[in-house]
């Protein structure tokens, strides 16, 4: 089944230990769909300006990608740059440049509005809200993200847009804000009296928790040999867990619903973060195969079960 | 089969979030003996002062722990106090008082020569490779651990040691320094070129890993709703594998072994770290059964498996 993804489409300029580029594809939406691509139909809403490259409309297109939602307006695109710490863990952030970004009020085309499942990728709450508000309703699932500033000057308004939400997708610095709790276990408590029935928190190289009322499920991170960008990990692990339960159509909120399905997309979020960590920015993408990415969910059972 | 533990057997003072405890016991053979009791019968070699309490040996009796190798000398025994920060990831030593272990010369009675399992806890690399020479030979079985103090400054002697040794339990900071790798893949295969042919890296709230030339294992670690007081995990851990291996006469070597044996090795450590964190000291283990044991076991299964 379909997904919308809304977030941002940008440039990115990155240095980490293994070099500099200093203008490449980047951007959570850009991520998010790239990683789902490999699972379903994703759908784009985002904003860029007259500078966004036809080889990158055409590396989106190339992989089934819908740009029918991807606004093009006068202005240049949103631009980040930043640099990593020598082992990985920290980055500073050099230059963000919003550009059109700064006025990007999403905007779904009709022929988005009645896909079963929509991702928001961190952005304003508000606008997460706006964008929830113009699919058609019921809707089958909905989800995303969001980032430690919307929590701490956003709160009021980031509480209202979750609460409508199936799953949210956090890392544990997040989880540990948003809830006031130290403890995972009871910040996943807390977070899920919060509305959604799904938690994933992400805890880049040391893997990512599933929660649901019923349990939890831990997975280890994939070990790579090395790490050439972390940039966007955490976004394609989004796009490969939604991706999976939409290529699957998955319902979370159903009573019947297979929790080893949300499991394996788990498990493919994984597999499409630690996919991306290996060149810079999206190029992992350009050569990636189903059969890999099916590969590698093979050795996350192999180097896990006992 | 009966396991030869070495290392300290001391009194601890330690401060954590939730309360402090001026005078426990501790030390490092103290808690992998208890740990192991749980799977085999371990002979422990160590040294107290006068001021050992009988209550303190009447627990080690109570577990069933072989106490002829614990010699008591004149003068007080090893005393260590520290205090943990707020999240309990670093602590901060007060007080190391060496008392009668700093002129420990483990020696092994004659009735701890032929057990086919050797666990070398963390003293001195010349100290654990004497007490190995002890031993009758062959030996089935023989691993241990070390610290920063011995891989920074008594490298040499180190390297010499755990060329003998079978397996290596260190964590990923220790597995860092002594391979000289940033990444875990290449510190892992470095150190197992150094002889041992497993090692375990223990990374603390964040599980394991274990390494083989076949291949990795990784496990998550247990989520508690409250850390008491780490103290001691590692090396319940280290008691939990071994103990598993020599109850079940598990021989690393052997071209026969069953690999998924050493993957419960690395969970039932799991198991008995996570257990350790639940109490003060060694408090945890006073009422410890092996069905709590099983059934935390059977926890891992069900919150990693897909």
């Amino acid at each position: 089944m379909s997904m919308v993804v809304v977030g941002s489409v940008a440039y990115d300029g990155v240095e980490t230990p293994h070099g500099k580029i200093d203008r490449m594809l980047g951007g959570a939406c850009t991520y998010i769909a790239l990683s789902a691509s490999f699972f379903t139909q994703p759908k784009i809403v985002a904003v860029v300006g007259e500078d966004f490259a036809q080889e990158d409309t055409d590396l989106l297109l190339s992989r089934g990608i819908d740009l029918a939602g991807l606004e093009r307006v006068p202005g240049k695109s949103f631009f980040w740059a930043g640099k990593y710490s020598p082992d990985m863990n920290d980055r500073e952030t050099l230059v963000t440049e919003l550009n059109v970004f700064a006025d990007f009020d999403p905007k779904l085309p009709d022929s988005y509005k009645s896909a079963p499942y929509l991702l928001l990728g961190n952005i304003q709450p508000g606008l997460q809200k706006s964008v929830r508000a113009q699919m058609n309703q019921p809707i089958r699932l909905v989800g995303g993200d969001t980032m430690n500033y919307w929590i701490a000057d956003f709160r009021a308004q980031l509480l209202e847009t979750i609460a409508e939400w199936d799953f949210l997708l956090i890392n544990d610095s997040e989880a540990r804000m948003l809830s006031g709790e130290t403890n995972l276990k009871k910040a996943a408590a807390k977070i899920m009296d919060m509305g959604p029935n799904t938690l994933v928190i992400k805890r880049g190289e040391y893997g990512a928790i599933l929660w649901r009322r019923e349990g939890h499920f831990m997975v280890p991170g994939y070990l790579l040999e090395d790490v050439f960008d972390p940039t966007g990990a955490g976004d394609c692990f989004a796009g490969g867990f939604m991706g999976y339960l939409a290529g699957q159509g998955v319902d979370l909120k159903s009573d019947s619903v297979d929790h080893n399905e949300i499991r394996k997309a788990v498990i493919y979020g994984s597999v499409m973060g630690s996919f991306c960590c290996e060149r810079f920015g999206v190029d992992r993408f350009r050569t990636l195969t189903r059969s890999e990415i099916d590969g590698r969910f093979e050795e996350f059972k192999e180097f896990t079960s006992f």
